[in-house]
């Protein structure tokens, strides 16, 4: 399919988009190191898909403007913190970002986990703010939902398992079947892309469950999709082109679908959830077109 | 004066509330080494200083129960966070913290990484729920003074402003005058504890603005009289008692209460504070001396 709405997103979407990101932050940090490593972490080049699936899931629904940029906005800030934190050489000693040098390699530990940690504390101050939404509980329900996605029982967990699958804290690395890490990537990465796809049915004063059931099982699918093509551009494109180190799970032993699957069935099952994805939009018609791109794009992108 | 509630606190209260963290934490991390080393940050035999403020300014208002509890918990679990990522090797590399190893010391730096980020979105989870508040303007605004307190213009900008004072960053240390410590403390540590005396106001339906300035003027002299001893505990404490490593700031050269004030100019600065805050606390009688004998506890206390 034509990637029209996403075209449009990437060309005039996101300028101004991380336009309002900058503004947030210097709103809410003083001006010196902390703000600008902030900002280092933040405006980085990303493609912003995470927004883009809130400000999408938000129109479905009829939600524009202010809202939806603010929901988007918070769960950004959640995704750059935890890219900031796993880049650590604690955790994955990454150095370069999307063709950067990461946050401590461009600063140093120290500020860089300060600035995980307020990214973090900023999502929720942002979605608290009555400007993200009028009613009180709309607001609260993306809390509690961001909060759980991002947090000991989704992302951070994921993070944690993770480590442990790759024989870090003295054990044995833990090979993983398929539905170990299915369930592994599903709280690492998968958790915030559903809570980007669900954000719409959130913003609901009474939530459509049957709705934001079909958001869930298209973000679902989105985020394991996601995840095998990171697994698969890791051993097909070279670092120049994907902006990061590559080939390093490869090296690292480190079970992936692609360890799991091969190249073959990773490449298959990418394709399966991009079919289940589509199919999951069905309730919304033509008008999750934009959601439907994000599938798109996801399967044959390259960085 | 005697200490009566807060000996019966620490005698009787602790003891549960420090259950309810311990079953909060299960609630919300899968069993596994991310929950045992959460549970390693957090109980700890801390004084829980901060939750007891949460309870005793809520119950000025006739706030009792799961509500002030579940605040109280929330603000306890962003300062355990903030322990245990200050106490890395990036930061203040402490290998000891309440006589017991740190996080990452009894694990490694990744676990403490991913546990103070945990900690930290659990807090916004707890107080998101409606068990907090069946009032959501009230927890919309626990959340949003929290993140506030926790966030870069307070708590984590703090911290950052204290790293850069101590010549971190390749900078020269810069020797700060005491407005500059007193502003910087009051992001660093400061805030939390006002948020923690102002909580009861904060969970009226309507808040009080006079009765909410008169918790934050006796707040911020608790939190000053509170840092400043901190720094005497320093220097005039030795580790074994302190259950820290002490000296440690002189040693470094850091420009403290104790370097700028001298001992005995620090000590009339806490008596002053602690005035200060007891006069502050006079709209509400008799019945604030539970938060009357924080202020006398800290200003003798040795640990």
């Amino acid at each position: 399919m034509a990637l029209t709405h996403l075209t449009s997103w990437i060309n005039e979407g996101i300028p101004g988009f991380d336009a309002r990101l900058a503004g947030m932050l210097a709103d809410a940090c003083p001006a010196g190191r902390l703000l600008d490593a902030m900002q280092h972490g933040v405006l980085s080049g990303g493609k912003r898909l995470r927004p883009y699936l809130v400000l999408e899931s938000a129109r479905l629904f009829g939600h524009t403007g202010e809202g939806p940029l603010r929901a988007a906005a918070a769960l950004e800030f959640i995704h750059c913190y935890s890219l900031v934190h796993d880049d650590l050489p604690a955790m994955d000693d990454d150095d370069i970002r999307r063709g950067r040098p990461t946050v401590h390699r461009a600063y140093d530990d120290a500020t860089a986990i300060l600035v995980g940690d307020g990214l973090l504390t900023l999502a929720f101050e942002l979605l608290a703010d009555p400007a993200t939404s009028t009613d009180a509980g709309v607001r609260l329900r993306l809390v509690a939902a961001l909060a759980k996605a991002a947090g000991a029982s989704g992302m951070v967990g994921g993070q944690l398992l993770d480590l442990a699958a790759e024989g870090r804290f003295d054990l044995a690395p833990q090979p993983l079947d398929a539905d170990a890490i299915i369930r592994l990537q599903g709280m690492k990465t998968g958790a915030l892309i559903v809570f980007g796809a669900t954000a719409g049915a959130l913003m609901q004063p009474e939530v459509d469950q049957r709705l934001l059931q079909a958001l869930a099982d298209y973000g679902r699918s989105l985020g394991l999709a996601f995840q095998i093509r990171d697994d698969l551009i890791d051993v097909e494109v070279g670092a120049d082109i994907a902006g990061k180190a590559t080939g390093k799970d490869q090296a690292a032993g480190k079970g992936t679908f692609v360890t799991l699957l091969g190249i073959e069935g990773a490449r298959a099952r990418v394709a399966a959830e991009t079919q289940a994805g589509m199919a999951a939009l069905a309730p919304f018609g033509d008008a999750a077109d934009p959601l439907r791109e994000a599938l798109s794009f996801n399967a044959t992108r390259i960085s």
